[in-house]
């Protein structure tokens, strides 16, 4: 094997490119780095000599499948949706394929055919979904091996900005796609507590948050993910009572976000007419309670929401913009829109910026009769808004995944997450290269 | 014209196909019902000469075809998405086509194809939509004859029990579809009020009600529908600073509805897991917030619902059974579903019980420098479960109008609903026949 492919060469792509490029040096293979904008791609292969930057609109079949019938491995940092169609062009061209998002049910039911070829299809090989499933499943066996039963699996993680860079009341800037940003936790989020299933609507999530204390950086609030009931079974844990994914943010973050989702702000279902002509301020009014009267919006917007007009709440909102009488100046715009693009600038994170990243996993056992808790906490801060923690977490588990199958170490076949041992033990002890490490705490409970 | 189609048979069809049967005796013409269960349509024909039962899959094309080709005049009464291929039968084969259902975009798109061919295709031709438009129309249009500007127009409609059956506590059953009952006002509901946008997002709703006084009938309350600002064009009232269409429910409904809303009950995106193997009990507790701590599943619901244990809306879920410790017994069901089939006994109209329907529109409008308003009322009984006063308000109107294309009577061709004079005037003075009379009442304010 000497060709890598990788597709997509934005902002997520720029740590997993380096550290591809890198090894491709040392082993002397190829790195074809394709992207609809070819200047991107040139930027990032920047003149190395083991790279080559090429123009590809995915869209365009034929061009596409030349790209991926010359590679032996193909990496597709694509938005999720578009790596189905990178999928069945691996299959029928044999080539292998990783991806760092969710695999979804259609990617799913191409393992029989990927095994049939002999294929690696590995997703959820990034930061969240990755490296939680990695070094979740490392601490599970290790408990497991002493012969320990598991009572309970909490997992957190959050992309934040670091305190030294943190300038704004919400304690929050963008790191990742602000769309996702806004609509997170729409649905319903399921999970299991005492044996007992538990669902918490999307309208309750922000208002029914909890607490973690991260060791040397303090208090943090989460959130229940969607989808917590699905890792059981993926992470061997049939019959544990208790488990539960979430995301982790600021104190005080999920009050006043509850706030937006109580007015109405987050809904991506329908468009607000003349949203162009609207003034911020007279878009909240459209929201307001009609029962609730007498003052400034702003004033009745507090009444609505249960606050003081100078809560640190409605302080947020404020600083938002949300009761400025400047257009919105978007065309028929849902308010999810309306709101990511205010937030856009509002939450960018500028050149100095250090973010960070936060994962806290939680475990509790039964050992020889007694109660045990462990932690495993990382915590890593990005270099400046390029080169952030966010996206070095998400590339370097992509790229040091593509050099062991380079190297024709993973036997793994067919589609697969990295929850197995011959996976992450290996990817796991090379993060440690590069400063990711999980620290443990063990106690009594 | 000799031969009238009418398609379904169903329980919502029943005054429609017997007041064209009345109709077809007079004017020799022949009604063919047909329907996928002929013993349905067996029965609604009853042995009436003019009449003729068949059996019909719509999904089956070449069937559909023969009995739209053997018509003058089709009258659907299918399910609201099946109606388009029924419409493209009619473009094809040269029929008119009468519908009770909202008309979809899909089917205003074959406008210009049912003009060319000089079809009439009329939908909104049933209660709500249907005597709404008509009768709001009429008023409209007589306030404007006056010189009159109008400056607001709210209209209500509900299909309500008559108080004489009122046996439970929420003071409701089913008289139509009882899924769409239990979706009602999922999304989020646009007026326009003094001018303004409004917007209320689905978890607002119910908790943002209002009261209407119904004269002779008393104290009622209404929830905005999602869809008032599209009226305004239609009803020729580009101008009018006000208008809401909204929902009628009795005093106390809309209270415990929102708790329902609020607990996350009325959800239809997501299966609940062994949903056959919980009880109602288990199924409540599965959605307390986990911060309540103490006390009863009852009790805990009651506090996140800011209720105490005995309140009335407590009343309420309890008379349901949600805190019984009987089993769902339906299968991965979505909260929705398994509260439309824990209602569908609890709800269900008694073979003696009474159904009521109530529409009440509010005008307001400057005459001569003097701010009036009007109301135009119309309160309908139903005789019993099965002879409705809502099958016979979605029903009669249907009927009527068949009649006049019939007759020759209309001219209005292409994809219309009943907002001009030509439709509505014989309609609703046909209607006045069978007790149909809105009464107005005009006051200064």
């Amino acid at each position: 094997m000497k060709n890598i492919l990788i597709i997509g060469a934005g902002r997520s792509a720029t740590a997993c490119i380096k550290y591809v490029l890198n090894q491709a040096a040392k082993f002397d293979w190829n790195v074809t780095v394709a992207d609809f904008n070819i200047d991107l791609a040139e930027e990032k292969v920047n003149g190395h000599p083991n790279g080559t930057a090429a123009r590809l609109d995915v869209s365009q079949v034929k061009e596409r499948r030349a790209l991926v019938g010359a590679a032996d491995v193909v990496v597709s940092l694509l938005p999720a949706f578009l790596h189905l169609e990178v999928g069945h062009d691996c299959i029928d061209l044999r080539k292998h394929l990783i991806t760092a998002s969710y695999v979804s049910k259609e990617m799913y039911q191409l393992s029989e055919d990927a095994k049939s070829r002999e294929l690696i299809f590995m997703g959820e090989m990034g930061l969240d979904p990755g490296i939680d499933h990695m070094s979740a499943m490392q601490t599970i066996n290790e408990i497991k091996a002493k012969g320990a039963k598991l009572t309970s699996f909490k997992s957190y993680t959050g992309g934040l900005v670091a305190p030294e860079s943190d300038t704004n009341p919400w304690h929050y800037k963008f790191t990742w796609n602000p769309r996702n940003v806004v609509l997170a936790g729409q649905g319903t989020a399921q999970y299991l507590e005492d044996g007992k299933f538990k669902y918490i609507p999307y309208m309750r999530l922000f208002k029914e948050h909890e607490t973690i204390d991260i060791p040397g950086m303090g208090v943090y609030e989460t959130y229940a993910n969607r989808d917590s009931l699905l890792y059981k079974e993926v992470y061997g844990l049939e019959d544990i009572p208790t488990i539960l994914r979430g995301t982790i943010r600021a104190e005080g973050f999920c009050k006043a976000w509850n706030a937006l989702v109580q007015i109405g702000l987050t809904d991506d279902s329908y468009p607000i007419l003349s949203s162009d002509e609207l003034t911020y301020l007279e878009w909240m009014e459209a929201y307001l309670d009609k029962d609730i009267e007498g003052g400034s919006v702003r004033e009745r917007t507090a009444k609505f929401l249960g606050e003081t007009p100078d809560s640190e709440v409605m302080d947020k909102l404020a600083w938002m913009g949300l009761f400025e009488n400047e257009k919105i100046g978007l065309k028929e715009a849902s308010p999810a829109k309306i709101l990511e693009n205010l937030l856009l600038e509002k939450w960018k994170l500028q050149p100095e910026d250090k973010d960070m990243i936060l994962m806290q996993h939680i475990f509790e056992y039964e050992l020889e009769g007694k109660q045990k808790r462990m932690t495993s906490t990382l915590i890593m801060k990005g270099h400046d808004a390029s080169d952030t923690a966010m996206a070095r977490l998400v590339g370097l588990p992509l790229g040091i995944f593509v050099k062991l199958v380079m190297q024709g170490k993973i036997n793994k076949i067919g589609v697969n997450i990295p929850v197995e041992y011959e996976v992450y033990e290996p990817v796991l002890e090379e993060l440690k290269e590069f400063g990711v490490e999980f620290k443990h705490e063990e106690t009594d409970v």
